[in-house]
């Protein structure tokens, strides 16, 4: 069976994933090919020995490949996994790293035989894209949610693992739709709730001339980062999870309404017992995160 | 007119907020006088050098001072406000550092005519409470809102300049309505909308045994945040700003619903607008928070 070290890895996508996932991974694996549709990044990376090879050409970075990584936006890697078939007749190992897995695992089942594949989802990331921002450091310590898929075999689910252990990250096996729930919490709601507040504070600015940005401290800088992440992204992840993310956000509607109800009727000390309830769930959720990063 | 560095200063509050400002102050002013009903943040104080004198009782600490910095959440400040008068029947210098202004300033314009006192909060602070947290670069590049009251004396105002500038921090003048409305929408409602993140989150933690937190990254992590905020502080918040908060969550309600339209509607051009324009004025916002810190 194929070992990382052994592996020729194509990484398509050279982003903020795939350029710190071609960094972390370079040390482990044989060889690394990029592709991408910007020329400047795929030179940039050759000059800095991130990766041995680049092309612009997908027909080219599959070819003589041991292990294929999606690395873009979930829409692109449907397209991709749809061409897939013509360009690599003879199949290879297959594994992405896109935001949702139901769409993309179901593209997965209807390869031909001759491909192996695994649906992968890195849980980290940063507001600013590109391969500018690419960390050697991203993946560690991080969950690495894995999918299994119909063409998932022993094959390439050991190499997936491997792949995820040797950059520091901690695999964790889902279904596929439950993932897909689990991030519509976890990922979209925080990024539709931070974007509304940023539209709220952005209304105010531009009605007192950018005094409330003064007005704003941590608190509301660190609860708008996600404000700041690229669209492209969440519009390929709103069409292919809106039922879930819908979901999130009508269950946050019906919380926020009982939440002013509680304010309007000056219920005090149910409002008090709803503040110290967040505040041990918060804490319960940072207790298990550094019990996790031990 | 007393300069600061010849004040004697009285921080009631020995929490992070009053903690912070006499670990920052400590170089600038003739001696602090320390008073908070924790005997045993008193005499670490008092060991760690932080204060000079250290009181549970607020008439001692009261007594022979120039300047009362009152720096307990809000509740307790209108509940010295109230005791001044019979305390220090000779007046002295008065600004607080409460987290809402209109109450608080109005409380201020009561007082008899021997006191001078300006409203002050500085936008900066931490999701951990108490003297532990106190450190001496909290106010360094922060802005210090200050609100003028019908006790506000030019001795008073320029003592609390001076006091501003010397921790570090930027001053900003605001009407204490304008104040009471600009936090509503900067920490009160982040805080509230972080609240409902953890509540949704915590509930699915519930149910399946915890496996959600291994799904959540930093952008959940960084949104949540201020879910662990000291719920009496915002206790006290609520009660001294309802109407603006209410205002600034049925905004949100509407943003929320209209955003909600769009994904059911699968108006996917209008949606892909919307992101965009959440990320521009995320850029926007970001800029002049480092043109701000140049």
């Amino acid at each position: 069976m194929l070992t990382l070290n052994q592996a020729n890895v194509t990484i398509v996508g050279l982003g903020l994933m795939g350029g710190s996932l071609a960094l972390a991974l370079r040390p482990h694996v044989s060889r690394i090919t990029a592709v991408d549709p910007d020329e400047k990044a795929l030179s940039q990376a050759l000059e800095e020995g991130i990766v041995d090879r680049a092309t612009a050409k997908l027909s080219e970075g599959v070819r003589e490949t041991d292990l294929l990584v999606l690395a873009t936006p979930v829409g692109a890697i449907l397209q991709i996994l749809e061409q897939l078939p013509e360009l690599r007749p003879d199949g290879c190992l297959v594994l992405d790293v896109g935001s949702t897995k139901e769409t993309i695992c179901q593209a997965m089942d209807r390869l031909p035989s001759t491909f192996q594949a695994i649906g992968g989802h890195p849980m980290c990331g940063k507001e600013v894209a590109g391969l500018a921002a690419a960390d050697v450091q991203l993946y560690m310590d991080q969950t690495f949610l894995l999918c299994r898929t119909a063409l998932t075999t022993p094959a390439v689910e050991t190499l997936a693992l491997e792949m995820v252990r040797a950059i520091g990250a901690k695999p964790l096996f889902l279904e596929p739709a439950e993932h897909d729930r689990l991030v519509a919490l976890m990922s979209h709601l925080p990024y539709f709730v931070s974007s509304l507040l940023m539209e709220q504070a952005a209304e105010q600015a531009a009605a007192d001339g950018h005094i409330v940005w003064q007005v704003g401290a941590s608190g509301f800088r660190d609860t708008t980062r996600l404000a700041g992440s690229d669209p492209r992204m969440f519009a390929d992840i709103v069409g292919t999870n809106r039922e879930a993310i819908l979901d999130r956000l009508h269950h946050y509607q019906k919380d926020m309404e009982r939440l002013i109800l509680l304010l309007e009727q000056a219920e005090d000390e149910a409002l008090q017992q709803w503040l110290e309830q967040r505040q041990r769930e918060h804490r319960q959720y940072r207790t298990s995160q550094q019990r996790s990063e031990e």
